[in-house]
This record gives structure tokens, sequence and C-alpha cells, in this order.
């Protein structure tokens, strides 16, 4: 991430991460504060076995989309929200890319979905990961059909007052 | 893609898959028009062999969010300009998912990303790929210098009359 | 709904089809987490007596066009306000669809007017429903006509004081 | 409408009519150059069998708001795109409707939705309709399927060549 | 205004007309609960002695709009702000408005501005209201001058914690 | 105006001036380019028997409220359309103006309705002014009612061919 | 700056300022509600041996282009946050000028940066100026490789605890 | 600039440049395609004599925040139009930088103002240059009254038919 400021969005991909059982390496590079670190990192990432990029930021965000100018390992970039444009600058400035520069871009504030993303990614050669995917969105799935099979049960003034 | 209108913007993922030499299939898949067709195609696909999906559409552009709630595979998505809200409308479509279902959003119109994306997530298991999608990244690069070059040679006036 | 999350909004829909006494039923149906209960739900609304149906979601919200695009019946949208985008991103991912897949739009956090355009929607066939909704705005406008007039009588001090 | 400059935009949804069978009038009435025409016209517009109105406008659009202000019958909206913003302006003063008095809008320049869902409200009460709205959808499945398999059997270069 | 819930914003307008010693009468006319009373209160503005209107309303913002369509008075409108798209919505339904039906916007919640514009055009017939106006900026200048005197002499620092 | 680039929409102003036989002067001042005439314009235009000031402008539009800040006169301000942003910076920049200095701001492009809104506001001092602009809408109306009965009379398909 | 409303923002200018050593004066300059003072003030500037402008204001934020227009100093214009648009009006009213006439503009509340974008800009004719400006850009650097190295040091959960 | 597309675009601060007698170079730096030339070229910038940079881009404009980044030198970013999201997006990417480093940021295709503002800055060290800046502006001046002259004389019809 772009700065410690942003950790408790990011946070959430590590924890997806954690949930998924992938290691993964949590760090700060400003893309306009520590530019040859930037670099560095960047250039790299793919001989130290890094597979998958994570890169958040906020604002004029640039770190995502350097990051992937620098390295051919997919890159995946969280847009944070601002508290000026509410994101929306940090959204235009990671997804808009030109061409020959791709930054898999999530929501606003997606940390989670990153963490999934990435799960995803280094799912299509361990199959191991895959399934976990796999049993995470029937998990989800379960989720939201218990929820749904308590409203109609108890009705939404009930499930209103829990 | 979810319409052939589509497919002037599309064909260059196509294009650059080609490229790096990697199989694919190209066909048109409506959420909207043909929604049993999408739950089959996204429920298959893994099965079938597929290993990352690319999804283009444009306004209320819930193909790639579809498609990616269905299959446990990375979906990338690519937002089509639309003719009223230039693509505004197609990106937060696409971008703005929920925790637990992401898309990998490129830029407006971003299908050649889209296909250097896949490409990338593709080359995480099988290095070839990977390598020519660091070859791309370095004539890309060598093509921009030998512009830069020529350009402070003959001059912007002379450069831009050519 | 998309999500229980959605439910302190959308419980204004019920509320005024209690006012109606228009029976419904209320759940959770997440496009992007249940695809498959989407799809069910959507299919079979008809032909469990179902004549409107009313969806709300936010974000990449593909809830109420993915229900349009499997039934023939009519579907009223509601875009809830998200914390990053203030409902713009559901506005738009609602409203913008394709031709041949309507959705009926309301505003932004708009269930009372989604269980009010239900009701005028059953109304064009049910006579009661129909004058019920007929006494309602006399109701409003008699409500609106009361205050003016107080603020007329007492001023805008007293008014704002009360 | 609110002008004839509107006709060319909402046509289609004539056009859609008449292929569903469904009688209507098609007229001018401008909510800020004829308000009293206005008026009469929403006031007398169920009485002369009026079952939905469907209103079109561009820029400050209030027509569609304030023919749903006076009659109760449901009001279908189609925010007509304008030279300046693009349709944005019409699309928020057409469905950001305070609570009492809903539009149900559909996309920037969709009155050929609009002329669907006016089909699929009229065919809550007859099943002629009803059917033809099905088979609306029908076909444009087929129209899809039978793209898709043209697609893939020829490829997407022929495909864009003819 | 179009509801009293516009009070806390619009009563700056009544300050200002009162500063100005200029008499107005303050009251709710709402485009979509009242349409009758607003085509009434519109077309016998003039004869009851109006000669200015101010109008402030929020969201789909029919009011002001409504009003100068039906009288030849000016209209000044105030887009109120809204807790969804932050008056947005309500600015560009306001000034948008076609050929031939202009109204007079302001800021977003700029009500005091109103009141202040209200007096600028009563002053062009009534010279004492336009010595109030001209005496009016006056004062804000010299309230700015001597608030600049003041930073300068104690600093900013001083100046902030007062 | 601001520029002799805005004069091909602000020439609409004067030609509804010219019809409601309004005396008027048209000139170039440039906030930017010659402050200290638009100091000495603004400043003088009361004493030199001016009335209201219409004052176009576009992108970063100061022309308007500038000339408000120096005059006691209400002064409309009309957002010309740029080709970066359509014109929502010209909006912005002249609409939301500070507490004290309002700038009575039209439709982007709306020079027509600025001058209008200028009639009315010399209307309310000047009856026969007033009586020409309730005129002129009246012709709008009897405008509309007649293309309004001639789409019903031919229909749709032989007035678009027209 | 416009108003002392903006203080709390502006402050930042001068403590950064006062960090690099260099002499300043802080005042408020209305463009809107003292014009003549702002002419005064940027005729006079140079003479007074100002070397760089910063002009913070919000809303139709008009003063930083205003004192461009008048001085041939470079000026830089902070755009304040508003709570109405958050500051994106502030920013298109600052940031669009007319070709002829730049504001050197930082981003919305970034009085921070206008301070160190003077400083830089200083320091092309003061290498003291110029040298500190490095040695700020080290500290941020520094500052962010000890935050980094802390973070990889007692992981995410810790460091947010603390 | 970030790319040979730019040309056309940034040439026009080569032009401004050239009329200023100040030397420049003009060349090709793409943020993501060259990242590693981007760093030596920023890097070196100051050493080889360089005073003052602009860097002009588009989309996920990064080239001028990255400059920034590396240098202690001030940077000019001209946000270039797309034909996607109308600049709106490089406008967003160049002037939301964080704290600690600056991008004086020029209107949406303001390459000529960029070229200005260098002149400007570079004015604060030579006097000539600074009087260059102040004569171009007295020509603009002029250039302005000729025209408002002329408007004047020969009326506005007469002017556009020129």
């Amino acid at each position: 991430m772009g700065s410690d400021s942003d950790l408790p969005v990011m946070k959430e991909a590590a924890e997806i991460l954690d949930k998924f059982g992938i290691g993964y390496e949590l760090t700060i590079v400003s893309a306009h504060r520590t530019p040859k670190r930037l670099y560095e990192y960047a250039k790299n990432a793919k001989s130290r076995g890094i597979e998958v990029i994570i890169a958040g930021a906020g604002g004029a965000a640039h770190l995502p989309g350097m990051v992937a100018s620098i390295t051919e390992l997919p890159v995946i970039g969280v847009p944070v929200k601002t508290s000026k444009l509410n994101g929306l600058d940090s959204l235009l400035s990671i997804v808009q890319m030109p061409g020959g520069v791709p930054v898999a871009t999530v929501a606003i504030n997606g940390a989670k979905n990153a963490g999934i993303l990435a799960a995803q990614i280094i799912g299509i050669k361990n199959e191991e990961i895959q399934n976990r995917v796999k049993e995470y969105k029937e998990e989800l799935e379960k989720s939201v059909l218990t929820k749904a099979e308590k409203l109609e049960e108890i009705g939404y003034k009930d499930y209103l007052n829990e």
C-alpha cells in the first residue's frame, strides 16, 4: 500500500489471504515518497517468488499503475476512498491505464475482493486454493440463504429489531 | 461479450491473445437477453478447461459480475464506452462489485489490456507465456524509445508533419 | 433485496404495501452470492402468482436487471445509497438497461415510491387499489395544505421552533 | 413528449406498442410551455381510458414528474439525451422524485424500453399482452443465440467484415 | 418552498428580505403534492401584487421551473442540498430549463443570495432598496477588511485560537 | 461576454432583446485578459443607465461573478459550453457564488433565456415589456399546441418525414 | 485566501513556509466581497517584493484566477473543499483557466503542497531553499521507510493496535 | 509527454516557450512504458540544467506525479483530454497528489498555459523573461480591446459574418 493510512482498508486483503492460507508480504511502498523503493520492489518481485501483487492507493493513485509498468506479474489495484472526492479520483487514476499496462481494478475500498481475486488467480495453478475459493463462494451463498430463511420466518420488523 | 455491437472493441482482446499464442473462444452471452445461457456458460467454463474469462459489456453492464458470481475462475471485466454516459455507467456497473465477488476491471474500452492481463494471469503457471508478456513490455519500451529519439532528432514540427 | 443491509431502506416498500393492503413476500435474493436462487426466484415468480417485483440493490446493482431479464413481469428497481459513491453507481447500474429489458427505476433509496408504483401498476386491474392510491395522493395534498396554512399563520420563526 | 424535437427518440415507444398491438395516443405536452394543457391532460387521462402514461423530456425534464403528480396512473419517464450534459440532467430530473410521487424511469433515450414496460404493466391484466412480452423476450434470446452461433462459426474477422 | 423540510435553508431568504425591508409571503407549494395549488399560486401571483418569486426545492426539483412556466414574473430558483446527491440533482433540475422559460438559479442552498438577488431586481425600480443593496455590499467589504486587518495583526495562530 | 468565441452563443440574448424592443450594448470584457476594463465596466454600469447585466463565459468562468462583486445591479450569468467538460465547469464556476454576491444563472448556453430573464426583470417596472413577455409565452404555448395538433392529425411517421 | 473560513486549510501553507524559512504575508482578499482590494493587492504584489502568490478559495472560486489575471507573478491556486460539492466546484473554477492566464493548481485542500510548490519555485533562484526541498523529500522518504520497516516487523495487527 | 499522441496538444507549450525565447527540450517519457527512463530522466533533470519540467499525459496520467516524486524541481502537469472521460480522469490523476509532492496543474489540454507558467516561474530569477510575460499579458489585453471595439462598431451580425 502507498501509506499506512490505507492500512485499515488494506488489512482486509491480508485477512482473506490468511483465510485462504496464502502466504503474502504486506508493506508500504509509496509511489510518490519512495519512488526508488517502488522501482526496486516491483523489479525484484518476481525473482523473490511473488506471483500476484495487490496495490492500494488513494487520490492521484499511481502506485498500482507504476508497479504494473515495471513487472510482468499481474497487478491488482485497490482504489482507496478519499475524504474529498470519495474515491472517484482513486478509481479513475487506477483503472484508466493506457494500452499495454493493465491494472486489475476492484471496487473502491475493495481490498477483500482484491484478496479473493488474488486467490482466484493463484487458483488456476493450485487446485487446492481454487477449491477454497469455491467453498468460500458456497459459504457466502449459504449465509445469504440462512438470512433469507430467517427474514421470511420472523418478518422484517423482528429482523430489524434484533 | 454481451452483444455483437461490442465486437469492434472486444476484438482487441482476441488480437492480443493471438499474438501471445493463447487459445480462446470468443462468443456472445447476454446477461439480459440470454440469462440461462449465461448461467450455463459460467457454470461449465471451468470443466470445459477455461482458465480465465474476459467479459465486456456496456451501460448497466451486468455480464462480468454475473459470470463472476457463478464461477470460481478469475473474471476480467471490460467496460464498453456508451454513447450516452461515455462508459462511466459501464465502469461503475462492473467495478463496484460487493465483497466476495471480484471482477478484475480494466479501462473503458480496454479490451487489449484485458487480453494482456489474461496472459499475465496464465503466465503465473506458464513461463513461456510470462516471457512473452515480458518481451511485449520490452517491445513497448523500445517503441517509445525509438519515437523519443526521432522526436528529439527531427523536432516536433517535422514529427507532426509526417 | 440483495442483502439484509438493504432492509432499513427496503422496509419502506413493505410499509406502504401494508398501508395499501397489498399482499407481498419480502426476502433476500443476491444476484452475486446466490445466482441460482435468483434464477429460480425470477423464473417462478409469475407461476407463484406474483404480479410485480420490487428489487433493491446497491453498488454494482445487478439484481433488478437480472430479475427483469428472466421474468415477463414488470420489475421496479430501487438504487440503494452506497457509502462510497452515494448511490450514483447503484442508479446507473439499474437504470441504464439495454433495449428489450426495462427496469422501472425510482429514486436513490426510493423504496417507498417503489411500493406506490407497484400499487399504481396493480391499480390498473384493481379499482379498489387504484382508489387507495388516489386517496393517498389526496392525503399528501391535504398534509401539505395544512402545513402551508400553519406556516402562514404562525410565521417561519415559530414554525421552526416547534 | 415535451417537444417535437424528442420525437426521433420517443417514436421507438410507439413502434414497440404497435408491435405488441397496444393502442396509444402520441402527442406533445410541454410542462414549461403549455402548463395548463399538462394539467388538463394528466387530470383527464384516466377518465379517457388511458391506463399507463409514457412521458419523455430532456434537460430540466419536469414533464414525467408533473404528470405523475396529477394522475393516479403509473407514469413511465424517458430521460432524453441532451447535447450539453448527455442526459445526466434529464435522468436526475426525472428519477429523483420525492416520496409519494414515483416515476418509473428507464435508461437515457430508452423509449423502446418504456414501451415494453408499458406492455408488461398492461400485461398483468391482459394475458394476451403478457404472452406477447414473453414471446418478445424469447425472440431476443433467439436473436442473440443465432448471432453467437454465427460468430463462433465464422470467427470475429469475417463477422466484422460482413 | 416545496416542503417544510426546506425551511431551515429557505428562511435565510426571509431573513435577508427582512433586513432589506422588503415585504414577502412565505409558504409551501409542492409541485408534486399540490399541483393544483401550484398552478393557482403562480397564475395569481402577479395580480396579487407579487413582483419576484423565490422557489426552493430539492432532488427532482420541479417547483421553480413549473412556477416560471405559468407566470411572467421573474422566478429565482434555490437548489436545496439533498442527502443523496448533494444537490447536484437539484441544481441540474432547476438550472437546465429549456429555451423560453428561464429560472434565475443561485448556488446550492443559496437562499440568502436568492433574497439579495430579489432585492437587486426590485432595486431597479426602487432606488431605496437599491441603495440598501449597495450598503450591504459595502458592509460585506468592511467586514472582510476588518478580518484581514486583524489576521495581519495577530497572526494566523492567534486568529484560529479565538 | 468574455471572448468573441462566445458570440455564436451570446447573440441569442441580443436577438431576444431585439424582439422585446429592449436597448442593450453588447461587448467583450474579459475577466482574465482585461481585468481593469472589467472593473471599470462594472463600476460604471449603473451610472451609464444600465439596469441589468448579462455576462457569459466558459471554463473557469469568472466574468459573471466578478461583475456581480462590483455592481449593485442584478447580474445574469450564462455558462458557455466547453469542448472539454461540456460546460459543467462553466456552470459550477458561475452558479456556486458565496453568500452576499448572487449571480442569476441560466442553463448551459442559455443566452436566449438570459435575454428573457432580463426582460422579466425590466418588466417589473415597465408594464409594456412585461406584456411582451406574457405574449411571448402565449406564442410559445400556441406554437406547441399547433405542433401537437399536427402530430395528432398526421401521425408521427409523416411528421418525421416532413 | 478568500475568507477566514478557509484559514484552517490554508494555514498548512504557512506552516510549511515557516519550515522552509521562507517569509510570507498571510491575509484575506475576497474576490467577491473586496474586488478593489483584490485589484490593488495583485497589482502591487511584485513591486512589494512578492515572488509567488498562493491563493485559496472555495465554491465559485475566482480569487486565484483573478489574481493571475492582474499580476505577472506565478500564482498557485488551492481549491478549498466545500460542504456541498466536495470541492469539485472549487477545483474546476480554479484549474480550467483560459489560454494566457495559468493558475498552478494543487489538490483539493492541498495548501501544504501549495507551500512546497512555492518553495520549489523560489528554489530555482535560491539554492538553499532548493536544498531544503530536497531534504524535505528525503525526510518523507525516510519516514515511509521507517513505517514500512516497522509494519514488516510487528505485522499489521499490532501496527493497527498502536 | 507520455506518448507521441499527446504531441498535437503539447506542442503549444513549445510554441509559447519559443515565443518567450526560453530554451527547452521536448521528448517522450512514458511512465508506464518506459519506467526506467522516467526515473533516469527525472533524477538527472536538475544536474542537466533544467529548471522547470512540464509533463503532459492522459487517462491514468501518472507521468507528472512520478516526475515530481523524483525531482526537487517544480513540475507542471497538463491533463490531456481523453476520448472516453473527456480528461476528467487525466485531471484528477494529476491534480489530486498527496501531501509532500505537488504538481502545478493547468487546465485540460492547457499546454499553452503550462508554457506561460514555466515562463512566470523562470521569470522570478530572470527579469527579461518576466518582462516578456508582462508584455504578453498586455498584448492579450490589447487584442481583446481591439475585438471589443470592433464588435461595438460593426455590431454582432457583421462581426459574425466576417
